[in-house]
């Protein structure tokens, strides 16, 4: 592997400007750089062209230079808010990624599960993390969860979003909301729907969406969890499971 | 009227605890103390029973300490975000109510369309200022608009707000927004299906409202409005019109 390529970011797909459909930046026009590859395997993907190494044949290893023109190219060149996930984005360069959009006036926000921690972190305006319940059969490092709020620091934005399908899930929830009282906390129910890899136009359920929109909105509430807020993923209501949007 | 009467405040309902379903404090918790009557009468109101003074003897003066009671008794004492809305709340006297629940470590989120300035606008925690577009049929008042502003001084946060029906109402929120560059704006597209006052159960068309965030989202995006956050009207797609959640 020569030197420029272990500098290129594996992606799997650039599109927008859309809104951001999930958690503290809800509503916001962003582009998104969705990057290939996860060091997790949720059981409940909705992202598995992203994750399932089936589909690294569909991510492409791109300079920081490509990625960036594309940004510009889809954003007019007028700075807006750059959402970076995945997969993991953790695990890949981003650092010149971020110093290229920052020259040019653009904000990064990168949602993680945390489970890689990057000192690069420091140089992000949003950071979510996103750490995994029970129902998606993955355990969660709380010590490399801490190591990436310590290498966040003081400047990014940070937030917990922690999808929620069943009453495990919340207690799990509940009780990484009270590892960090500090952090704001969004509640997503999840898609019990998700996209097959090779299909996004697969239906979606938005009925059974709402319905546990309002079991988890009358949890939280009868809970008096007062803090938490409850948020459905407004993509998937807007667009189900289509990509690119 | 006596004195006593003077310091009441005409209260529709208070009802929750429920999410918030729109703008800046979006899927949060809240019990909603909504206020009867209002300076302002939109073609669209969406709680004309709150407006419409046919329904005012559904509005019942009520003392600070009998709506305490009962905002304390739905949040099974446990400090959240009141929202004050109405109807226009700001034409109620409303400090002695902010400061009861302050003192037990409540917070207070308030909307108007900012045509009543109120000095004790500076104790709240939250003001939303909702300036009504030309689809309404009113007219703001910049003067007083800018008079809530300035009450409010730094404590509250701020957030502008603004109902989308057409595009003459766009044009509408790109200027309001232009004259206050420092205050988050959200954008919401207008609920075309309003209940009628006597009827809370009344059909809303949901594939219209999508149709118009659908919309809405692709004039902010192809104008590079990157600032501006698009919302729905959560509750709406929740509960549809139903009252009281």
């Amino acid at each position: 592997m020569s030197a420029a390529r272990e500098t290129h970011i594996r992606v799997s797909e650039i599109f927008g400007p859309t809104i951001q459909g999930e958690g503290i930046l809800i509503g916001l026009p962003t582009v998104f750089v969705r990057t290939g590859g996860c060091d997790y395997r949720c059981s409940w993907c909705d992202t598995l062209h992203a994750v399932d190494s089936d589909y690294r044949d569909q991510w492409h290893p791109m300079s920081v230079d490509d990625i960036w023109q594309e940004v510009v190219r889809l954003s007019g060149n007028k700075p807006l808010t750059v959402s970076l996930s995945g997969g993991n984005p953790a695990i890949q360069p981003l650092r010149p990624l971020l110093e290229r959009g920052h020259e040019d006036g653009y904000r990064f926000a990168l949602e993680t599960q945390g489970s890689v921690a990057k000192d690069w972190f420091a140089d992000l305006d949003v950071l979510v993390l996103s750490p995994k319940p029970p129902s998606s059969g993955m355990e969660t490092d709380w010590s490399a969860f801490g190591a990436c709020l310590r290498m966040a620091g003081k400047k990014p934005q940070l937030a917990l979003k922690i999808v929620i399908f069943d009453d495990r899930d919340y207690l799990y929830a509940r009780a990484a909301a009270a590892r960090y009282p500090r952090l704001p906390v969004y509640l997503q129910p999840g898609n019990h729907t998700p996209p097959p890899p090779a299909d996004d136009d697969a239906k979606v359920d938005i009925d059974g969406i709402m319905d546990r929109m309002r079991w988890l909105i009358d949890k939280v509430t009868e809970d008096r969890w007062f803090e938490a807020r409850v948020l459905p993923q407004l993509h998937v209501l807007l667009w189900g499971n289509k990509r690119g949007v």
